[in-house]
């Protein structure tokens, strides 16, 4: 069972997975990415998969098998398990909890070697929806106090198959960065009473020079604080904190860019290896005044990252006023 | 100039320096690391560098040439610079300041093969003094609010020469990490009346199941919430927040631990990359009772890191009991 363990001087958890690496050679460089065969996301190879928990299919043909367009899947090593309670605890002055969650898969189209901004509008939107609908049903479990949609793409990312796929956990505590992001939204909406995203939409409209691009219901920019070269976030124009919330215009809109944004991003970086996550609301808050759901896009181009995370002390060597304008002008 | 740019949502200082990559190729993977040819940090290759700014060196041998078996130096490509005033400003909603700061390198031996375990004694020694006398004169300057000291050891840690050196970054501001740090410890101080280090310290001597090495100042543990395999901390037996308060038994002690940690890190993991990061009070706080300076020493071995960054979200395959019970039966 893995085993959630709480830092006691900041407060963040970590997940002890205990069934990974040991020794040097267990930590070897992630297996290159795979060709198609073999694939267990590929049609035809459901039943290399456990049995799926969502899938968008022709009609009459059958689950787990070939037809669907979409499909959810659990993990087949998740990090962490559904079965069991919390079982919160202490040991002396550190906090356990046991490792529970959900790990699953989302495969976002039969064919292996896709890119997402390959999809047509139809096929990214029905990627948006089956996000909604797993974080849905997800958030019905009182255990999950967090839903996570991210995915790792190429192997310099993390990623370990090459067919596109987006992963989401469910986790019982809130990631500390999102944790953040909530206070300090909070506080600058005790000052100001306005929120600090719908702020920065406002002032990146009127500087116009960190847009990336924008749609109907969409608005991407790259950062003014970036950290990494070409991080992009998009954001929902009108406010909302709770991305399972969007309605169907804005799945499609949303849908749309996501495929713009990894369009620009290929052609300007030669598809690189890239991280995205949905930074939601937590599951039990409701709707948020001083929150706002959006996603960040973060290519892995720099291996200069050296101690970053140990100091959260970042160095981009990219401004993003240029990257907004090397992204912009692509198309 | 490089730029300090401040996120407007949680408050983090990033480095934007505008003088790296633009398009993909400029983020190619760093250069192998170089052989002893022409690497500017031999001895006899001092003109290569910027004048040196500490020395430790043999009588009568002149600055900027050899005999020197500790030296310092600018950087050739600070991250920040040194000449000008912060010039703190906003525009709209954003907060700018100049990257005022300075950014040096320290080289640990003349040796360009040597391993830090590989020095003697008195080698390492005179390596942790460098760092305290740059510390102490890097101080003086009150534009600058902390004082990093950072090893990025091996290519995949971000390292780009191969010969054994160390960093120095005097910045304007305290990175986000050490603000947890201090703010975490101020609330169990707060709350218990005792330095959360210092509790961890005698908790995991209790328990004895993370400790990986001890001498008569500094004890060494996996700690309990690792957010990396292998993950250890460094720490001083004697409360104090402020490393270079540091007594000359401590510095001989603590140089004697690092090269124990590293013997002990190479063969477990076949001299693997790393990072490695003093924690240190900020510069203008003076000694802290809830503060307690240590080294975070981070193998970098999985690459399954993925979004984790832009999370704060860790998974660790590794049980930090199991990394230090390796470690410890290693000698």
């Amino acid at each position: 069972m893995p085993e959630l363990r709480r830092d006691p001087i900041i407060g963040r958890w970590v997940i002890i997975t205990k069934e990974r690496g040991k020794v040097k050679k267990d930590f070897e460089k992630i297996p290159e990415i795979d060709t198609s065969d073999g694939c267990p996301f590929c049609p035809g190879k459901e039943n290399l998969t456990p049995p799926e928990i969502l899938s968008f299919r022709e009609p009459g043909t059958k689950k787990d098998e070939k037809g669907w367009w979409v499909r959810a899947i659990p993990n087949k090593f998740p990090v962490l398990r559904v079965e069991g309670t919390l079982n919160r605890r202490g040991e002396g002055m550190f906090d356990y909890m046991d490792g529970i969650g959900a790990h699953e898969v989302i495969i976002e189209t039969p064919n292996h070697n896709a890119d997402f901004s390959d999809l047509d509008n139809k096929q990214a939107e029905e990627v948006v929806w089956a996000y909604r609908d797993r974080i849905l049903d997800l958030k019905k479990d009182i255990r999950f106090e967090y839903i996570l949609v991210f995915k790792n793409h190429g192997a310099d990312a993390g990623a370990s198959l090459a067919h596109p796929h987006s992963q989401i956990i469910a986790m019982p505590t809130i990631p500390v960065r999102v944790k953040q992001e909530i206070e300090g939204g909070r506080n600058y909406f005790e000052y100001k009473e306005r929120c600090v995203f719908c702020d920065i939409i406002h002032e990146e409209t009127e500087a116009n020079t960190r847009i990336v691009s924008e749609n109907e219901d969409f608005i991407c920019i790259a950062p003014f604080a970036s950290r990494f070269p070409f991080e992009t976030w998009i954001l929902p124009k009108v406010h909302s904190s709770v991305f399972e919330d969007l309605p169907k215009h804005e799945v499609a809109n949303l849908a749309m860019m996501l495929r713009d944004i990894n369009a620009r991003m290929n052609e300007i970086l030669e598809k690189p290896p890239y991280n995205f996550v949905i930074h939601n609301a937590p599951c039990r808050t409701g709707k948020l005044p001083y929150y706002h759901w959006h996603i960040e896009m973060m290519p892995r181009l720099t291996k200069v990252a050296g101690f970053e995370w140990g100091t959260g002390f970042y160095i981009n060597p990219t401004p993003p006023e240029e990257a907004a304008k090397f992204l912009r002008e692509t198309h």
